[in-house]
């Protein structure tokens, strides 16, 4: 089966995915009356598990919701000797090169995987291992913060296949790799 | 007169203006057979005179091509003392603060004004001076570059009221500040 590494993700105009404090309530500013989730649902429908670093999963645990996912997650880390119990079933804890942790994910049943936290999607970039980009474009310039994109060894080619706008204010690009 | 000043520049996914070594050839390496010139006349068209720094006049210059602009341009320089004679009535030398130089501008019955060259476009946001962005993101990933934006003092609210796509590749998005 085909497998596609996707990243669904919001930016500032200026390309941050954190302001220089490190906050993300930015994110949240633009009046949502009917909380439109842009696409996010839809998205996650057509995949089968997330793939993320430790700092995206434990921003997430710091959370004070329910677990959000519900599809199987799998936190790469390092350091990280063993996920909390009460993840069991739900998080899977990964390592190893990238494309040892995509065979054992594939291997799983697992093809069409979610891309998340900005140094996971980095690293997948460096080793061209991202499939397609949806970006929603928070129209502001923050000045400064978390970069969603790094330093690359050569540059890739993408097409933007199409946009939609949200809240009169929004727009999200759709970007898939040009093989 | 109400004043505009606008951006029409094209930046990769990851916005940068141009590569590791300064090169610009990635904005047309797509096919492009009918020289679709993805609204640049058309947007020429709505503007009174442009203002840019002496690197961008200076890199124009060297290009071995006619002049390319039928309205007055404006450089922004502290160094050169002096526009080279085959520019008379073409080019005007402007200095000092921003806010003197644009008053100067309108002064001569330009109101709407094309902003353009990275580092006079960031002068321009660090003074809160720009009133749209219109962006054409060439969908690739460089990696590395000259940044199109940096750092601000505080975050600049915009919104995005369209977008265009062109050579079924690229988009363009329309920002406009949200004063």
């Amino acid at each position: 089966m085909k497998s596609t590494n996707s990243v669904f993700i919001a930016t500032s105009m200026d390309g941050y995915i954190a302001d220089k404090n490190g906050q993300i309530d930015w994110l949240h500013d633009l009046p949502n009356p009917e909380n439109d989730d842009m696409g996010y649902h839809a998205f996650t429908e057509q995949i089968d598990a997330l793939v993320m670093g430790r700092t995206t999963f434990e921003t997430v645990c710091s959370f004070d919701i329910e677990w959000p996912y519900t599809k199987p997650v799998y936190v790469l880390s390092r350091t990280l000797k063993k996920i909390p119990e009460e993840y069991t079933g739900k998080v899977f804890l990964v390592n190893g090169s990238l494309k040892d942790v995509l065979a054992k994910i594939y291997n799983e049943g697992h093809y069409r995987l979610y891309i998340d936290g900005g140094a996971t999607i980095q690293s997948f970039l460096q080793e061209d291992l991202i499939d397609e980009l949806i970006i929603t474009i928070i129209p502001v310039l923050l000045g400064g913060g978390t970069a969603l994109f790094s330093d690359l060894n050569s540059p890739l080619q993408f097409k933007c296949i199409g946009s939609k706008h949200y809240l009169e204010s929004v727009v999200q690009n759709h970007f898939k790799r040009n093989r």
